[in-house]
């Protein structure tokens, strides 16, 4: 009898071994974290001498699920924004958040949040891609689970570092500090193709064949970036990686919802793994990978889950279940994609993808002891059909299972749950600090939803702040070209002029002093008409107080504005704008120096809302309150010179003008 | 103070009444089964004196969720056979073993079971279709669940039924029964277009308008039966149903998956309600419903699990999840059917579908105390943003929430579940009993699955037993006309004669005695060589004893045909063979009899496998040993006539042939 720690005795074994061999009374031998032995109990209990023996009778003893994608730290976020477009959910929600609460501590307790709802899942591993992801790896080493860890790199800033040569040096750090743990794998994850360079692709390949580790990425996630990937470097997403040789270090990448044939055998032949994130894919609607396809090229493709604030859990029963149901329902044939083979991409997949293939992943002897035994007792999975059809038992795993059976979680032969009790984390403290981190989430999101420029700030890479004093006048003129007369004075010189057709959005809000945003697009028209180039804007001005004087009228309030990088659709599902008001108006645009001073000239024709003629509006900023009444007294000089009658001056915005088909509105009442 | 019987106080109250207001710390108060008041805290337990308060602090309170479309007994059917067609599912599976089990205590225990399930995953009400309904419903009323429970209708023979007129009387009798309890509504349910009438759909129309019961059916689940529906009676399942008057009787449809605008803009103006299935859906491949556009037409759209058989569970929180994730996907916006929307389905949608608007559905004042109590202070609902997204408890509820964590249901202000111990059902019980069933359906299961003839006797309409005895001689021939020489004798006379072109594949078994199963398509051929008719057979034969006589071969076995009504891929799923001969071949084929003694002439051209020449064959078969002897004495007599020399008879099977292409081979020697 040899003497070993633990066995495991009377459970349904299933191996997850190459051949699938399932083992109805089976036992599971333990010694110094390693599987020493698995076979029929009543074999092993004969040479066997253990110090402690648990029947597992009633019980599902398999090898422990593997996560094989997921951004763990991000838990602390889940459910903060949900049903929204990925733009508006990422650069609108998580972004911002993530430049301004990512950092150590935000990591480590996320990680640990993450670690314990996976462990109570049957998850005993996994692969994740955040940030600062040395603190990751210490918390994740304290919950005793085995992980592959991978810092991100992107061409942008990054909430843990200032630029992609500072991620570079963290990551190389990051693998020589934790290369040697029994259970943590340093990796590098350049973020995805358009999110890098082809320079960082490069760099990060080199280090991970220099250390002989793992590299993580996102890949074809969504058609869209196919496309944009051909148009901006005539490749789709897969062969730019082939090409440009990310794939020659060993890969995993995650999603491949748009791929084709020829890229799949190019995954293959690199030995690049999938990991298929379903829930993630059909909650943000990127499309459903074709998995089936995949499996039958040959590739390896593992299971993940994504990150938790996007999916919004970390539950690999779910993904299977999942996975099965999409691959049928693709391909319209329910034999797709069985029971055994989703439970197969749940472990010996995700265990080879993570370059674990020797380690878990099956119930094998040699192996590391990493396995979970589920209750199959369940009433949600009552009466058993093992008996009579050998596939049943993988279809009661896969379509009847929950995580909240599973009792038992053991990695490298550690207890890390048992009858459901964590034995590595401390539950209570868990909550009370997520929750405190959640509150500030919520407090700054809070603030920030109430404050319509707040909101602004988040999403934009730069912001101008515009002087605080406008001076305008806007008059009606029979003839457009009134204005040479005042270009041909002396004291006048025009320093520029443009043509535009410009179409703007106002969005109003139901406070009305939570001020208001413009979205404006300029077309900037050429000599024959053409559209010459085309920016957007976007334009915050709060409350304004307004004073007229010499029939000026002399805005004062605080204006900001930045490049509109977001289509219009962007901007309204973030804001929630309570109402729209849209302009559309041709401008002629003069910047000149009257005396030395620089006004604006405008000569505009306004098509929505409709108004008959054309309008002059001559107009100047400053910072000065003083500076201002100077400069309306300088309008005042121009209308003269033009011979304008000042009781002309509208002193109204365009969108403000009575409605034209109303009696009083003024198309009507200026015919 | 007025007196209550119970307050539930200081939770998350989600009422789903048609503001979808929500309530932070709320409280609802219960007397005589009914919601007295829903309301803060605070302002409820200062008018109302409960008997009993339980404080609901970090839980939700909602109404107890609707599954609006199941067929609960088949809860014992649960993993029985999965990823498999669905064809070859429910003929071959689920078929044979309702004709076998069935009957009314199958009913009760799998009602039972099924309930059970309900009850801990939160659901407190739901629509069933099954047989011997009266029987569900003893059951059900003793859980203390609501339901509205429809039997079903069939134009074939059922379980419980010889005929659809024997249904409909059954039906009258469980209405009579059972429409005056509380909770239990009896109801009709035609089960579908294609497996009804027009006059039985009328018939349960009729009997639902007379009663005011609902009418459930399934319609339009796959684009294949719009199409067929389309062949058969120029209009898709829906306009077909509209036409012929169901929808004028209260409907709920299960499925549609197959569905344009205008049928939407039918089931919306006949006030018929969509049941949306969608693990079924997806898991046996029938595609996804659209139920973003459904919805918008504004049609009731309610959710549903479908059978535990074909789920494989009862579980709404999964069904809630997937129904978004599905519709998120298939429209491409991840806005659509949001996180509110789809709890809606699930609880008020649901109430309206099964005509208990008014009684359940949502918390509110004179409703019924459906409602049921959730833990959101669960790992994998962590941390919460409640405070700055009024939407998050939503996406609590249906992108996190399991149904593990909901630890009470209460039905008519009665107990069901406390703190997830089920109050009115004996789990252990339930336990014992169900696999008892499931041990005796799978045995049956087991036996027939290692017995090739029982699997053909579970899906044949009819089957008939062959003569034990064949005698048969096969000889080749230079000239195919010889055969005439034999039709001018005197004591010959044709009976029939006809030309098939047969295309025959062989099913052999890894078990050598399993026998064998002969799929044969017959393809009669007319004067001008066209095909005038095709027909299919099954036929079994087992292991045969063999011996020859005067040079014929004489054969005694078993042998079994029925007619195959489905295709040659159903039964190569269906039977698992390991292995299959093809054999194509030109028959002319007479009947004769010679001295009034039946025989079969054949002249054969082969040509899968290859095979050279025509081949006479002369065939007879009998109950009788002796008889067999005389016929092969007879049948040496016709060769005499036609000069043929027994020494040429082959004593084989064509499939039996030697490889044509091997030396030795029959072709290259006969050359």
């Amino acid at each position: 009898m040899k003497p070993v720690d633990l066995i495991l005795t009377h459970g349904n074994v299933l191996t997850m071994n190459e051949k699938l061999d399932v083992i109805a009374d089976g036992a599971v031998a333990i010694a110094s974290g390693c599987i020493q032995e698995v076979g029929l109990t009543q074999y092993v209990v004969s040479r066997y001498a253990a110090t402690e023996t648990i029947s597992c009778q009633g019980k599902y003893i398999l090898p422990g699920l593997v996560n094989a994608h997921t951004h763990i730290p991000m838990s602390l976020l889940r459910g903060l924004a949900d049903d929204l477009k990925l733009d508006v959910w990422l650069i609108g929600y998580i972004m911002p958040i993530e430049r301004e609460f990512v950092d150590p501590a935000f990591c480590q307790l996320g990680a640990t949040l993450a670690c314990a709802e996976m462990i109570r899942g049957g998850i005993t591993c996994f692969g994740d891609m955040y940030y600062f992801e040395s603190d990751v790896a210490e918390a994740v080493a304290q919950t005793g689970m085995r992980a592959v860890l991978a810092e991100t790199i992107l061409k942008f800033p990054a909430p843990d570092a200032e630029s992609y040569v500072h991620s570079l040096a963290y990551t190389r750090d990051f693998i020589l500090r934790w290369r040697s743990h029994p259970r943590i794998t340093p990796a590098i994850a350049p973020h995805a193709p358009y999110s890098t360079t082809d320079e960082i692709m490069a760099l990060c390949r080199d280090l991970a064949l220099e250390f002989e580790v793992p590299i993580f990425t996102h890949l074809a996630e969504t058609p869209a970036e196919v496309e944009e990937s051909q148009r901006n470097f005539g490749h789709s997403v897969i062969r730019r990686v082939a090409e440009n040789g990310l794939l020659d270090a060993p890969t995993v990448a995650a999603h491949c919802v748009a791929i084709d044939e020829g890229e799949m055998l190019l995954m293959k032949q690199k030995g690049a793994s999938v990991a298929h994130n379903p829930s993630a894919n059909t909650k943000i609607s990127s499309g459903i990978a074709p998995i089936a396809s995949l499996l039958e090229m040959g590739v390896n493709v593992a299971l993940g889950t994504d990150g938790p604030a996007s999916n919004n859990d970390l539950d690999m029963f779910e993904e299977m279940r999942l996975a099965t149901f999409l691959a049928k329902t693709s391909t319209g044939d329910p034999t797709q994609l069985p029971a055994w083979q989703v439970l197969q991409m749940a472990t010996s997949n995700g265990a080879k993808a993570l370059g674990l293939g020797d380690i878990c992943g099956s119930l094998e002897i040699g192996k590391r002891a990493d396995l979970i035994v589920i209750d199959s007792r369940q009433l949600h999975n009552f009466p058993h059909y093992t008996q009579s059809n050998p596939l049943a038992v993988y279809s009661q795993l896969v379509y009847a299972v929950k995580s909240s059976d599973v009792l038992h979680s053991l990695v490298d032969g550690q207890w890390l749950m048992r009858d459901r009790e964590l034995l590595t984390i401390d539950e209570g403290q868990l909550y009370q600090e997520s929750q405190e981190y959640a509150d500030r989430i919520g407090e700054f999101l809070s603030n920030r939803e109430t404050d319509v420029l707040r909101k602004l700030v988040a999403i934009s890479m730069g912001m101008e702040r515009g002087e605080t004093y406008e001076v305008q006048i806007k008059v009606p003129i029979a003839d457009p070209w009134i204005v040479e007369e005042l270009f041909d004075q002396e004291d006048v010189h025009i320093l520029r002029s443009v043509h535009y057709r410009q179409y703007d959005v106002y969005f109003h809000f139901e406070d009305a002093n939570a001020g208001m945003v413009r979205y404006r697009e300029d077309d900037r028209i050429g000599a024959n008409d053409e559209v010459t180039s085309v920016r957007s804007r976007l334009t915050y001005t709060n409350p304004m107080s307004e004073r007229s004087i010499l029939g000026s009228v002399i805005l004062s309030h605080s204006r900001f504005y930045s490049l509109a990088d977001r289509p219009l659709r962007f901007y309204r599902e973030y804001f929630h704008d309570a109402q729209e008001t849209e302009l559309i108006k041709e401008r002629r645009r003069w910047h000149i120096q009257f005396r030395e001073v620089p006004f604006f000239v405008h000569v505009d024709r306004v098509s929505q809302p409709q108004l008959d003629g054309h309008f002059l509006e001559i107009k100047s900023r400053t910072w000065s309150a003083e500076d201002a009444d100077a400069k309306a007294h300088m309008i005042l000089e121009m209308l003269g010179v033009l011979e304008i009658d000042p009781a002309n001056i509208i002193p109204l915005d365009y969108i403000d003008f009575p409605d034209v088909d109303q009696p009083g509105g003024l198309s009507s009442s200026s015919t």
